[in-house]
C-alpha cells in the first residue's frame, strides 16, 4: 500500500491541490456552469477516521492485518457516494480485516477459512471501482476481509514467438507496463484508472482501454487465465482462438470476484509503436460530428484513437472552447508508417464538415490524453468544494444514439434542476464499433449539504432507468458492481442470471465471494 | 429439404462424380500418394435403407415426420465415420422423428412434450456436423427427434444505421447473403460448409469464416441471439459491446443444442467490398512460410485473407505443383483502395524468402477458393473408392507450432502407415492470429474392407492425443461433439466442465437437449 495514495479520493494524495488552486477551480466552473461551489471544505486525515472492532474470528494467518489504516484504505472504491462518506470521514463499512496474500497457496487456505467461518471475501483489486464492486457489506455473513494482490505483482513469463506474457493479477497498470518495456513489449491497455487499478481487476470487469477500435476490451487481449475459487483452481490453456464449446474465460471476464480470486492473465502483447499519425477535427454541430465517428468506425480503417468530444466536454476539458464538437483521431503501428491511413480517415471526415485544426494550433490529443487521465482528481476537487459530480457510461447502436442522446441530456438534466438548482452536463465517445459508440457522461450540480447521497441516487436512478428503456447496456466498461445490479439483472435474460447463480453456488458453495455484486439475490 | 442433396455423403447429389470421373480421381491419388484405391464401390440408393419402426411417443403436431426419408436424411452429419455407415447403408442411427417447426411458438410446444415423454431434442442445424454433434442415439432415452429449422430461414430485420441484421437461425448460407444482398449488404461468414450449414449452426458450434485475421468467428459477428430452452426463452440485447457481468451470448456460442435451441441471432453485417488486392507467392521452404504468416499476422495490416499451404497441400488442391509452400494473401474494403497494404504486405513477406507469382501466371487465390468448397465432395469421392480421407484441425500459439507440427506429422503418419500401409498427409493455415496460427491437416490411406472405422479410430486417437500433449486446442471450428468430447473435457478447467453442467441441469431439467454432447457426463 503506498503511503502517497489518497485514502478518500482519486490517485496520489499529493496531486490534491491546496486551497488556492481549488479556490480557482471554484472560480472556473462558476463561469463555466453559473451556480457556486459551496466553499472549501476540509479533507479529512487519517486520524480522524473512527472505526468499530474487528468482527468475526481472525484468520490464523501471517498476511492478516487489522490495523485501523488499512482498513480505512480499503473500505471504499471511488465513486461519488464512495468519496462522498470518505470526505466525511465515515468509515462504517470498513472491512473487519485485510488480506495481504504472497502466493495462491495462500489464497486457497484464505478461502477455506473463510468458507468454514462465513467471513465475505471482497477482492480489492486495484480499489478504484466507481460502480460499489468492492464494498464490504456482507451479506449476513460473520465478518468481511478485503482480498488485496498487491504481493502479486509479476509478470512470470514473457514469450516474444507468440507474443503472450503470463502476469499476476495484482500488477497495476505502470508497473506491468515496466517490465513489459524492458523487453520492448507493451500490452497498451490504458483505462482511465491505468496507474491505479491491476490486470486481476481489469479482467474481473471487462475493463475498456486504449484502443478505440478493434481489440479494445481486456476480454480480446486475454488468451487465458488463473482463479482460485473456493472449491479449487481453475485454469485454462493459452489459445490464440478455440471453437470448443462456450469460452471459458468468458466466465471468468466480468465475475467482478463472485466466483472466485482471479490469480493470473495470460495476454496478448505487441510492440510498442513507432508510427504514430493524428489529427484533431472540429465540427460545429455535435451530431456532424457523431456521423463523422460512424462513418469512421464503419470504415474499416481502425483507427486507435477516434474520440468525440460534444462543446462542453471540449470546454470542460480545455481541448476547445470555440463552442464547437472535437474528433480526436489518431493510428498507431510498430512497424508500417500510418500517414497513408490517417489521409484516408481525413478525406472521410471532412464529407462531414470536420474542420482540419493543425497540430501545432491546438494538439487536442495531447491536452485530451492528459485531461482523461486528470479527470477522476476533477472529480475529487469538486466533491471538496461541495459539488456533486459524476460520470456515467454505455454503449448502444447507432440507430439508437440519436433518440437515447436527446433523452438522457433532458432526463437528467431535469433530474440535476429539481433536485439541486443547477445543471452542467457534457457527453463523449469513449469508443466506436462498426454498429454503435460508447457514450460517456460527465454531469456536475450544486450539491445541497447533507443530501448528497440522496440528490445523487435519484439523478444516477434517473440516468439508469433511461438506459434501460433504450436497450442501451448499463455500462461498456464501469462494471456492474452493487449501483448497476438492478438494472444488471433486467438487460441479461432472466435465465442467464439464474443459470450464474447455479455456476456461484457451484464454485462457492459457501457465498462467501463478494457477496451483493452483480446479482440481486439467489433463486 | 432439398431432394438434391446427398443422403450419404456431402453435398449437393448431382455433384457425386460418375465412374468415369471417379476412376480418373483414383489414377491422380496413386500417382500422388503411391498407394492404389480398392476399386469402384456404388453409393447406397435410398430405397435401399431399412429403418426400424420409430420409438416412444409420437409428438401430437403437424409438424413432425416420421416418413423412412426424412428419417434417413437427418440420421448423419458429414464426418468420415457418418458417410462410410451411410455409404454402407448403415442407418441403425436414425432418428425416430424429424421434427420442422414453424415459429418459436411450435419449438417451445416441442420442448415441453418432449420434456415429459423424454425424448431427445437433436438440433439438425444444416446437417454438416464432423464431429457427431448431430447424432440421434439418445442417452436412455425413448426416442431421438432431430429438430431442423429449415422454415425459420428468413431475414426479419435490416438496420443500415447500425449494420445489424436479425436473422432466423435456419437460414443458410446462400439464402441469408441472397436477402441481405438484395440490400447491398453481406455477413461475408464463408465456413467451408457455407452453401449447406445455418446460422444457428455456426453459434451452436463457434464456426470459423472467411476473414484470416480480426473478426474470424462468428462469435465476433454476433451482436445478440436468442435462443428457446425447455424452461423458457432466452434473448439478449443487440448490443456492440458491454461490460456488465459475464457476456450472456458467450454461454450460447459454442453449446451445440445441449442448453437450447437458436432460434435468431442479430449479426454484424457490412457493404459488399468493391476494393480487392491480393497476391500468391511461394516459399522453397514451409518453415519460411510459417514465419511470414506470423510476420503478416503481427504486423497489424489486419489482411482479409492468410493462407498457407504446404507443398503436398499445394499439390492436392491443384494450386501449385512445384514442390513448394504457397502463401494466398488478400486484402479487401468497401470504400478505400487496398493495393497499398498489400505493398506494404509484399514488403514485409519478401524478407522471408517469399517469391511472388503474378496473378496471370498462377491464379492461386481462386484455384484455391474453389478448391476449398470442393473439398469435402472430394472426400466424398475418397470413401467410394475405398480409401480412407479425413481432416483434423487445431490452433495453438506461434511458439508451439512447430513442436506440434513435426510430432503430428511423425506420429499421424505412423499411425496410417501402420493400420493402413499407405500414408498422405498435408497441411494448411486455415487462420492467423497475432498469437498462433490455425493449422489444418488433411490425411489419406487405403482402408481396409470393413475395417475402416477401426483404423480412422486409432488414426484420429493419435492426432487428438498429440493435440493435447501440446496444449493445442480439440478444435479451432470443427466444434466438440460426440467425437472431442474426451478431449474437450481434459481441455477446459473441470470446474468450468461440471459448472456447465449445472447450468444444463437449470435449463434442460430432463436432460432432452442434444444428450451426449460436449460433456462425458454430468457428476
Amino acid at each position: 500500500m503506498n503511503q502517497d495514495t489518497s485514502f478518500w479520493g482519486w490517485g496520489w494524495a499529493h496531486r490534491f491541490p491546496d486551497d488556492e488552486a481549488r479556490l480557482q477551480l471554484g472560480q472556473l466552473v462558476q463561469a463555466l456552469t453559473g451556480f457556486a461551489p459551496r466553499g472549501l471544505l476540509s479533507p479529512p486525515t487519517l486520524a480522524q477516521v473512527e472505526l468499530t472492532a474487528p468482527r468475526g474470528p481472525r484468520p490464523p494467518f501471517d498476511f492478516i492485518q487489522d490495523d485501523a489504516e488499512a482498513r480505512t484504505r480499503h473500505t471504499y472504491g471511488k465513486s461519488y457516494p464512495d468519496q462522498l462518506r470518505g470526505f466525511a470521514g465515515d468509515y462504517a463499512a470498513a472491512p473487519d480485516r485485510v488480506a495481504r496474500p504472497n502466493n495462491e497457496a495462500e489464497i486457497e487456505r484464505l478461502l477455506e477459512f473463510a468458507s468454514a467461518s462465513q467471513l465475505a471475501i471482497v477482492p480489492f483489486g486495484g480499489g478504484t471501482s466507481v460502480t460499489g464492486g468492492i464494498e464490504c457489506r456482507g451479506e449476513g455473513h460473520a465478518g468481511v476481509i478485503s482480498l488485496d494482490l498487491g504481493h502479486l505483482d509479476q509478470v512470470l513469463a514473457l514469450d516474444p514467438i507468440a507474443r503472450l506474457a503470463r502476469i499476476q493479477a495484482g500488477a497495476k497498470g505502470p508497473a506491468l507496463e515496466a517490465q513489459l518495456g524492458a523487453q520492448g513489449y507493451t500490452l497498451r491497455h490504458f483505462p482511465q484508472s491505468f496507474e491505479h487499478s491491476t490486470l486481476g481487476g481489469w479482467v474481473a470487469t471487462r475493463a475498456g482501454g486504449h484502443f478505440a477500435t478493434v481489440y479494445t476490451h481486456i476480454d480480446d487481449l486475454v488468451a487465458s487465465t488463473r482463479m482460485i475459487t473456493p472449491q479449487g483452481a481453475w485454469a485454462t490453456r493459452p489459445l490464440p482462438a478455440s471453437g470448443a464449446g462456450p469460452a471459458p474465460d468468458r466466465l471468468v471476464l466480468g465475475s467482478e470476484g463472485t466466483l472466485g480470486v482471479i490469480t493470473e492473465a495470460t495476454v496478448r502483447i505487441r510492440p510498442r509503436p513507432t508510427q504514430r499519425a493524428g489529427a484533431t477535427l472540429l465540427f460545429d454541430r455535435f451530431e456532424a460530428g457523431v456521423e463523422a465517428a460512424r462513418a469512421l468506425a464503419q470504415s474499416g480503417l481502425h483507427p486507435s484513437n477516434c474520440r468525440l468530444l460534444d462543446p462542453r466536454e471540449a470546454l470542460l476539458f480545455g481541448v476547445n472552447a470555440e463552442n464547437k464538437a472535437v474528433l480526436i483521431v489518431g493510428f498507431e503501428a510498430a512497424q508500417h508508417p500510418v500517414e497513408v491511413d490517417l489521409a484516408r480517415a481525413l478525406e472521410l471526415l471532412r464529407d462531414f464538415g470536420g474542420e482540419l485544426r493543425p497540430a501545432a494550433v491546438d494538439d487536442g490529443a495531447g491536452r485530451w490524453k492528459q485531461a482523461f487521465f486528470d479527470a477522476p482528481y476533477l472529480q475529487s476537487t469538486l466533491i471538496s468544494l461541495g459539488l456533486l459530480a459524476d460520470t456515467f457510461e454505455t454503449c448502444c447502436t447507432w440507430s439508437t444514439f440519436p433518440t437515447l442522446h436527446a433523452a438522457l441530456i433532458k432526463g437528467v438534466r431535469e433530474a440535476l434542476k429539481r433536485t439541486t438548482g443547477g445543471a452542467f452536463m457534457s457527453c463523449r465517445f469513449t469508443h466506436v464499433y462498426p454498429d454503435g459508440p460508447a457514450p460517456y457522461y460527465t454531469f456536475v450540480g450544486p450539491a445541497p449539504a447533507g443530501g448528497e447521497l440522496a440528490v445523487w441516487q435519484e439523478v444516477k436512478h434517473t440516468a439508469c432507468e433511461i438506459l434501460a428503456q433504450h436497450g442501451a447496456t448499463i455500462t461498456h466498461h464501469h462494471a456492474v458492481g452493487r449501483t448497476h445490479r438492478p438494472w444488471y439483472c433486467k438487460e441479461v435474460p432472466e435465465l442467464f442470471t439464474s443459470a450464474l447463480w447455479e455456476v456461484k453456488r457451484h464454485l462457492d458453495p459457501a457465498g462467501i465471494m463478494n457477496p451483493g455484486v452483480l446479482w440481486e439475490k439467489g433463486p
